[in-house]
């Protein structure tokens, strides 16, 4: 797979269009489930010839299904190191995925990427579906679709007591992980959401960073999932998450409310000198971006600043990571020149200038 | 005198205006005139009948003169606290004149703020002639014909072998001190600011902070003035002040070349944000104000950022002091008061919005 070949991923994904409900503070949701085959080790304890067997197995199945649902199979071996890391930063995949050795690991992944599926990572078969805003009954539903097409070519590791039988005992039962990004900005500068997070956990649900388990929060997002999937349906993981996202949604707006109220001239000093540097800069940091970019975001939701007109908060987060730029650029670029450009690009999109 | 009879102090200096030879980096040429009255005590020795007799004939005289000079004479016992800081923010008198009490104290001043008259500061009478740019020798020659006119009505104490006498001993001779203000960002950003002053100090020129003996160089506005006044002519002190500026300018500007080459994208980064923070921030307190303006104004010369067209980097400085501020605000404001009025009126100064 060449670089160019790959070129489909320098744009940016649907779910990160911006729009939908709570879509202010929920940028997306997200649907995992974990699948084995029978009859097979799980990925860590595959020999090379069983690994090839489970890779091709999965590679025609999806061939099978090509007419229907268009994900396109990728060996990971294939692609470029930098191709990978573009994967991890759109949440196409996970970092575990593409960690070296990448020999039997592979990803399909439909032409709007909103449904991509990891093979040999923890399971050997994890499908994901990721839209915009609040949406995991949605989500949910091109899961189970997905899920059942691929049913009819696989035969999944079941048991009738345990459910879908997965690597990690966490995962056992559904083998359904669903997941809400959202943007918390001002429970952040009040200092509150380590609250907030204390009772998502007496709920079973778990809050992480931007890029999942061990990761920081940068830019004041954060995943919150579920944190076991075994003991309820999915519809009722489904109708707890929701429940608890617009909880969450609603202490998010109170704090915004409060801020604007309190804070008044220094939150707005705050975001403005944020959209002040992020529209004159010439250098960025990918951390300093976020940060104000996080900061211009809740300043466009209270009015203060001008609104994201051009590009959605998900599109200009995902626009300040290394990977990503560096095929923007169609080339490999030194730090400085890596910063240099996310300045101009982010500039360019808060202004509206033409490119 | 009310606050409102002082409203001329509200308006910008003709010294301020920005134009003229160096004026990229010498904002003012200034002539100090240190003179005495005959037959009575310096200043700090007087009784109060003869600080009273000091300061009835200086004020007789200066209306003797003033069809020619139109000073206007005001003691400063009944100029509001707000106003006599106003007059040290404008550099039209010493921070020493008007530190309590003021009871014999008096200043006058011509309409366009050029010309200015402390009365009973360490010296009976101080005359004072500041000029825009580089423009010593002009200056001068103001400063020398009002001095003429003053001693058609008054009896200078004079020495012919020590010539004026002052109350300190570094006044005697012309009993003059000549200085240029000078905006050096780039030899401090190089750090070869120390450097420049200790060959100034072997040239008998020393550099002080934007006001005076023993403040900061606030905004890397710097005052360079000749040690002594005794053994030269003033003309010879003068020549010699405005080669040594000469040389002074000629080393930023070095410097500013040198950075342009070399800092390149970072300079550009820097002086970026500063003007991105200046047009956007809510909130600015007078340091960082001036700090940011002292960057701006160096991108503007260097054409990184627009040129500051609506106002002059001298009255911008003056704009974020504190006393200017309220008298512009005609009320005493609190600090985050003034914070908010600074930032508001250098937004507009720089975006040239309408007030």
């Amino acid at each position: 797979m060449s670089q160019t070949g790959f070129s489909r991923f320098n744009q940016w994904s649907h779910w990160m269009e911006g729009k939908g409900l709570e879509s202010d503070i929920v940028l997306s949701s997200r649907i995992r489930l974990a699948r084995n085959l029978r009859q097979l080790p799980f990925p860590h304890r595959l020999d090379e010839s069983q690994a090839e067997t489970t890779l091709a197995r999965l590679e025609e199945t999806l061939q099978a299904i090509h007419d229907r649902w268009h994900l396109d199979f990728y060996r990971l071996a294939e692609v470029s190191p930098l191709e990978r890391q573009v994967l991890v930063e759109k949440h196409l995949v996970s970092p575990q995925l593409v960690q070296e050795p990448v020999r039997y690991q592979a990803v399909a992944i439909d032409p709007r990427e909103s449904i991509s599926i990891m093979i040999n990572e923890e399971d050997h078969l994890r499908l994901q579906v990721v839209l915009p805003a609040l949406s995991l009954q949605e989500a949910w539903h091109v899961a189970n679709r997905v899920d059942d097409a691929l049913e009819e070519h696989l035969d999944f590791a079941f048991d009738q007591k345990w459910g879908y039988l997965t690597a990690c005992p966490t995962n056992l039962g559904t083998g359904m992980r669903a997941s809400v990004m959202v943007h918390l900005p001002a429970l952040v500068l009040m200092r509150q959401v380590a609250q907030v997070f204390t009772t998502l956990s007496q709920l079973g649900m778990v809050a992480r960073g931007l890029y999942g388990e061990g990761t920081d929060a940068l830019g004041n997002i954060f995943q919150i999932s579920n944190q076991v999937s075994l003991g309820l349906s999915e519809e009722e993981f489904l109708h707890n998450l929701s429940v608890v996202a617009q909880q969450v949604v609603g202490s998010e707006r109170h704090a915004r409310q409060h801020l604007a109220r309190e804070a008044g001239v220094r939150l707005a000093d705050r975001v403005a000198r944020a959209y002040g540097i992020l529209t004159h800069a010439r250098i960025l940091s990918s951390d300093e971006a976020l940060r104000l970019l996080s900061e211009v975001k809740l300043g466009a939701d209270l009015g203060i600043v001008p609104a994201l007109s051009r590009a959605s908060f998900a599109q200009l987060a995902v626009l300040t990571q290394p990977g990503f730029l560096q095929l923007k650029a169609g080339r490999a670029l030194n730090p400085l020149e890596r910063d240099e450009l996310r300045a101009k690009l982010i500039r360019e999109q808060l202004l509206g200038e033409a490119a």
